[in-house]
């Protein structure tokens, strides 16, 4: 099971407001007693909780259980490794799941009522983790999607706490056409009488709408050549609107069924209009100088086939910091599990991963 | 206005049942009394009607008001152009909108119990219409996404009916990777407590679904490079959830309201599902026996961009038709206009099919 770390304090976010108390859940993995200079911080993505990988005391396989352990990309016999929960999930961080201090009695959950958070202070959940455990600097920040945005953040808000990053998968600066479809996954759960305005009771949520963007989701993490070569072509009856003929839609409705036994409607819509709001150039003068506030060597990393966030977008991040002299590494990887890779292609991950923690 | 067929008699349906008459809205341009030789049959996509261009009774533009007219891509100095409504879609042509003639007294529309047809029937809707015209054999038959479809099958059924065919952004069969993405657009209008089973009122419909679902089908008909260069990367506030924050989403809401005001969601869920459904080998012994009924020469058209129906899919086709020997042209059109391009790129589309409907 995770710790939780209580922060008290107030915590002021990126947009205004602030949250008047934090709380941040994360397990870690190889020798705690290793100082921060043998320390690897991995941040999740979006549906991804603490448990990244299987513990003594949660046996199950975490989400990156093929990365993280004895001998992996990021070897627990030569790292601690910590992950936390990130601020606005249900995996047991502060989130809309959370009691808001500030309500009347009886006190009610934040819900709808949560303010919108960004990368930038999902990232500062982190840096509020390190100095309760007493890791001024790190060695390593690793994420993917959400994940590597709050790599990006942490890397540009306090440059000397780490030596080295890992950006998978992400973007210093969400783009139109990104926004366009996470804009529709947002919308079908709107769009569930039973969400209420967000009002909803946690075992009465807007279950269909929740499926049906994990659907969608499902769809921008893959890819069309996967889901061809994967799936039967042929359909079966029944041939009605609202049926699952085809096995590619059987394996989507199984993918949202899971997720919603997981989630939460009102951290999704947050999380998701957080990944929109990604962009390291917020309140600097340009984006280019909210990017060359990294100054740690970098890796970032993109996949071919990546509909949600392409490599276009990790390509002119790379190519931003390297023009500026800044030390960086950038690789394309062709993979029919697009935006998922990261889940799937230990293989070519692995090695990498573990070269360049090494100092490669 | 369009002119309304009646044709009756029963019409039997590709996947079993049949409609006891039908109904055929259609428009015509040129000269009329052209024989067939000198006709060219455009079929539509899924959310398009018979007015494919301005008339002297209707002088609205018409959904391909750039391809259509006085030496144009399809020249009206040259041919007649005749265009039908498509069996299913709420332009005039049978379809859920249409009173069911089997229903008692008093007589209901046909609403969420029209039979499931596909683009095979629709084919054999053109041909009914051309043999109230007395038309046996045409010049040409033209067509995109799902009109493309219509072509394909036309031209499959009726080998003898025509000279030369135009498939546009479309495919002989459908594959998982397509199917996935309209799998989601149906499950918006599922969703909408107003949907109630497809027995609402007509002023009443699922208008909220039916929005979504239209944004979910223009990021699919577009691409990822023109809303990237079209609308602007800062969002506005307000930063909640439910907020257009972007412009892109601004757009996207615009043109789902547009939407909504034109189209039924019972037709919708019809058509969508027809598009899934389509299969030149339905029926046959294998997919190429039903491709290869295909004998008259045809252009295959891509575009590069195309999400939705990705050239690969055309490129498969030319390449089975050309490797048994049938004359076929294929092309590549690359275009930030994805699966739209046709409705946009008229300085590349036009004299191409001008040229090909001359006979190069």
């Amino acid at each position: 099971m995770p710790t939780t770390q209580r922060i008290a304090g107030s915590f002021p976010l990126t947009l205004g407001g602030s949250l008047p108390e934090v709380e941040v859940a994360w397990e870690e993995w190889g020798d705690s007693s290793l100082p921060g200079e043998r320390t690897v911080v991995v941040m999740p993505a979006l549906s991804a909780s603490c448990h990244a990988a299987s513990t003594t005391d949660d046996p199950t396989p975490g989400w990156w259980e093929g990365m993280i352990g004895p001998g992996r990309g990021i070897d627990t016999d030569h790292w601690r490794v910590v992950c936390a929960s990130i601020l606005g999930s249900p995996f047991g961080s502060t989130s809309p799941l959370s009691i808001d201090p500030r309500s009347s009695h009886p006190q009610k959950r934040y819900g709808p009522r949560f303010p919108q958070i960004t990368p930038a202070d999902q990232a500062r959940g982190h840096a509020l983790l390190l100095d309760a455990l007493g890791l001024n600097k790190v060695h390593a920040i690793v994420g993917s999607s959400l994940g590597g945005m709050q790599v990006l953040e942490f890397a540009a808000q306090f440059p000397n706490r780490l030596s080295r990053w890992i950006s998978i998968v992400s973007t210093g600066r969400t783009t139109p056409g990104t926004v366009a479809l996470r804009r529709v996954g947002r919308a079908a759960i709107l769009l569930d009488p039973d969400f209420l305005g967000g009002e909803y009771e946690l075992d009465k949520g807007p279950a269909r709408g929740l499926r049906v963007t994990r659907e969608l989701g499902t769809i921008t993490y893959r890819s069309r050549d996967e889901f061809n070569q994967r799936f039967r072509w042929e359909p079966e009856p029944p041939f009605t609107p609202s049926a699952a003929s085809f096995e590619v839609e059987q394996y989507l409705a199984a993918q949202g069924q899971r997720f919603v036994q997981r989630f939460d409607a009102n951290c999704y819509l947050l999380l998701s209009k957080c990944m929109d709001l990604m962009n390291l150039g917020y309140g600097q003068k340009n984006y280019a100088e909210g990017v060359l506030r990294i100054t740690a060597p970098g890796y970032v990393i993109g996949v071919d086939r990546d509909m949600l966030i392409p490599p276009t977008e990790q390509q002119h991040l790379a190519h931003l910091l390297e023009s500026h002299g800044r030390p960086v590494k950038f690789e394309i990887l062709s993979s029919i599990y697009g935006h998922d890779a990261y889940l799937k292609e230990y293989d070519w991950f692995g090695p990498r991963i573990a070269a360049f923690l090494a100092g490669a």
